[in-house]
C-alpha cells in the first residue's frame, strides 16, 4: 500500500500517494473510475510515452491517450488548443477525468486544459520527473505561458488525486533530476533548514534511499503553505514564500528564450541571487551564500548565467512578472538559511548589482 | 442612484445595478479604482465602440481600450489569445480590474480572460444587448467556442459588479434586440408565467415602459436559481433548467455554422421545439404548444428552420453537448407554462421527431 499524504483543502482536499511503484494503484484508480462509468483519457508527451510504454499500458491499458512534444514550448495556447481538441474528439463528459502523466509542463497544460474543458472536470496527477513531484503536485497551479511572459494564463484547478511513483524516476535524464533539486534545495531553504543540512552533507541522487522521503517532506511543507493560503492572497508570506528565488528565475527563462535553461537551471541561478541579495539587505553573511551556492553546483545546478543575458531586457522581464505587485519590487529573501520572507520595496540599484553578480551583462 | 440587485453567492456576491443611463456610475466606479491605483482595461467590439463612442469616453476617459470584431467568431481561442496580449501590453497585474463592455461575446470572453489572466483578476460587466442583460449578467459563466461546439472551453468565474444601463438599447439592432426576447421568453416559461402572460398579451419593445422591469425580473430569477446551484451540480433542477431549448438550439448553431442563426433565434426555434418535446411527454397541451410559439413569433424570433439541416448531423452535436450527461438523453421540458423540470432517458426517437416538426430534413 501507498503512503498518503492529504493536502487539506476543504472540499478540494485530495490525497498525494507515494511509493517506489504504484502502477498497480494507478492501474486500479482507472478501472474504479471506468466501473463507474467515467471516462479515463491520459495526456502525457512523447518522451514519457518512449520511456515509460510498458507502464503506461499497464496502468490505463487502452484508455485513449494523447501525446504531446516535449518541452516548454508546448505549454502554449496551442498546446491547450490540441488537448482541448483530443477531450472533444474522445467526448469527454463533465464525469470524465483526465490523467496528467509528465513533468511540470504536462501537469500544468492537462491540469489547465481540465480547469477549463466544460469549466472544470476532474484531473489527477502522475508526475514523472523529481519537478513536478516536489512541485507541482501540490498547489494546484495550472496554466500556460504566452510571448510575455511565463504562467501567465492558467487556473487554480486542485487535482482529485496525485501518484507519486519514485521508480518513474529511473528513466528521467541526468540534468531534469538536477533541474528538479532545486525546487528541494528551494523549499529547504525556505522551510526546512535539516532538509538544507543534510543535502550539504550528502547530494541526493536518483538511487539515494532517503529520495522518497526527501520528496514526502517538500510536499509536506508545501501543502502547509498552501493550506495556510490557497490562492496567494496572503499580504505577508503565504504563498508567495515558494516564489524564492522565482521572480529572478522567470526573468532569466523569458529573456534567455523558453528551453535555453531547464526551470530548475534557472531556479538556480535565482536562489543564487535571491541568497545574495539577503547578503546585501543584511539578513544573512557571505559563508550563508556560500554554502547555498555549493548546495546548487553539488547537485549539477549552475548559480551564474553560461552566456551574460542584457540587464534591461531582464529588468523588463521582471516589471512582467505576476508577482511583482502594482510596479513595486517586493523579493523574497532569505532572513537566515530555512526562513524565507517578503521583502517589500528593494531598491532597483540592488537587483541590478545581484543581477550583475550572476553573470547580467 | 441606479436601483440595485445583490446575487447572493457568499464571498462572490456582486451587485447588478439597474438604470435608464448609468454612465456616471461608471465613470466613478472607474475613477475610485484609479484612485486605489488599480488598472482600468476595457474590453470591447467594434460595433460597441462605434455606437457607443460618446458614452465610452464618459465612462472610461483614457483607460486602455482595446475593440475586437463583433460576432460569435470572435469568441475563439484566437480572441482569447488577443485579449490576453492585450492585458499583457498594458501591465495588467493581479489588482487589475477588466471591464467587459459589450454583448454575450464580449462578456463571455472578456470575462474568461479575466478568469484565466494571472489566474483570475477582476471584471466588471457593463452589457449592451438585450441579451447580454438578461442572461450573461447572472451566472458567472464565461468561456469560449471551439470548433467542437459552444462554450466547451470556459471557466465559473464572477464579475465583481455589473451596470445594466437599458438607454444603451437604443442603438441596439431590432434582430439583436429580438434575439435578447428570446431569453426573457424562456424565462417566464421555466418560472414566470405572469411574464409569460404580459409578453402574451402586449409583445415588449426597446421603447415598452416596462422594459427595465423585465430585465430586473429576468435577472431576479436567474440569481435565484444560480444562488441554489453556482457550479450547475444540483442533481436534479438547478442551474440546468436555465437551458430550456438551449439543447436544440446549440446543436442548430453548430450545424448550421455559428454566426449563421443568433444565439437567440436558435434559442427561439430551441423553445418551440422544447414545447413540442414536452407535448410528446405528456406535460403540456397543442394549445399550450400555441400559446408559445404565438409569443416567440410576434417577437419576431424563428420558431422553425429557415432551412433544412441535416437530422444526423443534429443529432451527433447533441451527443457532444456537455448537457448531456455520460450519453444519456436527458431535456429540460415544460411540465405547464411556467414551470420546467429535467426529462432524464428520454427516446430518441422523439427527439428525432421534434427536430423534424421544426424543419430537419
Amino acid at each position: 500500500m501507498a503512503d498518503t499524504l492529504t493536502v487539506e483543502l476543504g472540499e478540494r482536499s485530495y490525497p498525494i500517494h507515494f511509493g517506489a511503484n504504484l502502477t498497480s494503484s494507478v492501474a486500479t484508480r482507472v478501472a474504479t473510475l471506468q466501473a463507474d462509468d467515467r471516462r479515463c483519457v491520459v495526456v502525457t508527451d512523447r518522451a514519457v510515452e518512449r520511456a515509460q510504454s510498458v507502464i503506461l499500458r499497464q496502468m490505463f491499458q487502452d484508455a485513449p491517450l494523447f501525446a504531446l512534444e516535449p518541452g516548454e514550448e508546448t505549454k502554449s495556447l496551442d498546446g491547450l488548443a490540441r488537448v482541448l481538441d483530443f477531450l472533444a474528439a474522445e467526448k469527454v463528459d463533465r464525469r470524465g477525468v483526465v490523467f496528467a502523466v509528465g513533468g511540470g509542463v504536462i501537469g500544468d497544460l492537462a491540469g489547465f486544459a481540465a480547469a477549463t474543458w466544460l469549466r472544470g472536470i476532474d484531473f489527477i496527477q502522475v508526475p514523472t520527473t523529481l519537478l513536478a513531484m516536489v512541485d507541482s503536485s501540490v498547489g494546484g497551479k495550472t496554466g500556460i505561458n504566452i510571448s510575455a511572459g511565463k504562467n501567465l494564463v492558467g487556473a487554480f484547478h486542485q487535482p482529485r488525486e496525485v501518484f507519486i511513483s519514485t521508480g518513474m524516476l529511473g528513466t528521467l535524464p541526468a540534468r531534469e533530476f538536477s533541474a528538479g533539486m532545486a525546487e528541494v534545495i528551494k523549499t529547504g531553504l525556505l522551510g526546512d533548514v535539516g532538509l538544507f543540512e543534510s543535502l550539504e552533507a550528502r547530494p541526493l541522487a536518483v538511487d539515494s534511499p532517503e529520495l522518497a522521503g526527501v520528496i514526502r517532506s517538500c510536499c509536506r511543507l508545501k501543502a502547509a503553505v498552501v493550506q495556510a493560503d490557497e490562492r496567494e492572497t496572503a499580504k505577508s508570506g503565504g504563498r508567495a514564500l515558494l516564489n524564492l528565488g522565482h521572480t529572478f528565475a522567470h526573468a532569466i527563462e523569458n529573456v534567455a528564450g523558453y528551453g535555453e535553461y531547464l526551470h530548475g537551471e534557472a531556479v538556480g541561478i535565482g536562489l543564487a541571487a535571491a541568497s545574495r541579495l539577503s547578503q546585501k539587505l543584511g539578513y544573512i553573511d557571505a559563508a550563508a551564500v556560500a554554502r547555498v551556492e555549493a548546495v546548487i553546483a553539488r547537485h549539477a545546478l549552475p548559480t551564474r548565467l553560461r552566456e551574460p543575458l542584457d540587464y534591461a531586457a531582464l529588468q523588463a522581464a521582471m516589471t512582467r512578472d505576476k508577482k511583482v505587485r502594482a510596479g513595486s519590487l517586493r523579493f523574497v529573501v532569505l532572513t537566515r538559511l530555512g526562513t524565507a520572507a517578503v521583502h517589500e520595496r528593494v531598491e532597483p540599484i540592488r537587483i541590478e548589482e545581484t543581477f550583475r553578480e550572476v553573470g547580467a551583462g
